[in-house]
């Protein structure tokens, strides 16, 4: 083993740094499970890629089973926090949705291997398997599924947008932010010459899904794909979420 | 074994009617595969389900892997042969869209089991392990995004369509189509009290989400809007395949 890397394993094992510590066993853990699956996933691998002894990475998550329901956890989490503090800003019914289309688009291209992970759970979960989707569902779809569907009804009724119904156009609107990234590893195997991880491809794409939902929703089809364009357009950084924010701020 | 069944298995079993037993045996198996998933599938449980003799399975399929290769090519050709009928039907390039949207959205809503065997087989793409994506892809997948593409490309040339880049509209519209069948397992388990399976659930969601996209799509959008009500409310045996309709035209 590599001087350096031995002495990162002895720095970041250390109890002194635990947040650090755990966010690279996170980190390390969702790209495994997404590469090798829940069944295929090893703890010695995790452990070695987030450069920390087997012993603490037992300390904070006593088995498997536990270190996935973090990381869905986690995920859940920032992006429950990020899209209820995106509905909560002033501003039209108009705008609040757009921003949170666009805070859902940006978490998931943010975290490419997540969307594989949360349809794996799925899939396991129709078969009756999964004992965490009751609590994901429970603490964090029901609440942003509710808020964001208030949004739309408030919409609808205010005539900002067209006469839809909110149950119809939520899902609609999500699968084409979503399944983008669901079908990402066809795209990235069957058309490698077009570019779409890098970040000029993301912020088309952004753009693009905008614009789509946009254009579909809004009574005045020309306000809405213009709000869209100066949504999608804002700095990335403006839709980050606070603990991020915050974390920026101290360091600077 | 009950009398009616072991008759039943010797008339299926029998090859003087191959067709209806690997019909019921692909049948059998694709629910037996969205349940367990490949690996949990049994050979056993498929024979047992379709009442054909174990025999007379690996006669048809030499091996699960072949099985379950079958039935992703059977429900591929189906779509394509349905896509690219719809595809060459007279009409403007919005009523074709349109109705190839329909279709889309049609043979998703019949064979619900589908939706989860190709999102597993996508993710175990995306870690290497699929042998039969390179044949799906280059036999049907790429036919049909071409034939759609183009189409697409048609309608914003004649400016039927707004001046939206074909291969972002596509995948959006397919996500608006697709990702509601995925995400069923949470509506089924969360909210039992919505109906979603029943025949005016399917239809409601068919006309919502041609409305979603026509709304989006068309220059004139009211008159694409208006479009979209009528090909959603066609009678559904007017989108079968062709084989169907010759099936019901011997036997009528």
């Amino acid at each position: 083993m590599p001087m350096h890397s031995k002495s990162a394993e002895l720095r970041r094992g250390s109890r002194r740094q635990p947040e650090a510590s755990r966010n690279a066993i996170l980190q390390a853990a969702l790209a495994e499970f997404a590469r090798e699956g829940l069944a295929g996933a090893r703890m010695d691998a995790i452990a070695e890629a987030a450069a920390v002894n087997k012993a603490l990475l037992y300390y904070y998550f006593e088995d498997k089973e536990t270190l996935y329901g973090s990381i869905l956890d986690r995920f859940f989490e920032r992006l429950s926090e990020r899209i209820m503090a995106v509905c909560d800003q002033p501003g039209s019914a108009g705008e609040r949705f757009l921003a949170y289309a666009r805070t859902h688009y940006d978490a998931i291209a943010e975290s490419p291997y997540y969307a594989h992970i949360f349809m794996s759970e799925l899939m396991s979960a129709s078969r009756g398997g999964s004992p965490h989707l009751d609590r994901i569902f429970a603490r964090y779809m029901r609440p942003i599924a509710g808020r964001v569907l208030a949004l739309v009804q408030e919409g609808v009724k205010r005539r900002e947008f067209r006469a839809i119904d909110p149950n119809q156009f939520l899902p609609s609107a999500i699968g084409s932010i979503v399944h983008y990234f669901l079908t990402a590893p066809l795209r990235q195997k069957f058309l490698p010459e077009l570019d779409t991880t890098g970040a000029l491809a993301i912020q088309q794409r952004r753009a693009a899904v905008l614009d789509f939902i946009a254009a579909s929703l809004f009574a005045d089809r020309e306000a809405g794909m213009k709000l869209a364009a100066k949504i999608a357009a804002r700095p990335v950084s403006n839709d980050k979420d606070s603990a991020v924010q915050r974390r920026k701020g101290r360091h600077s």
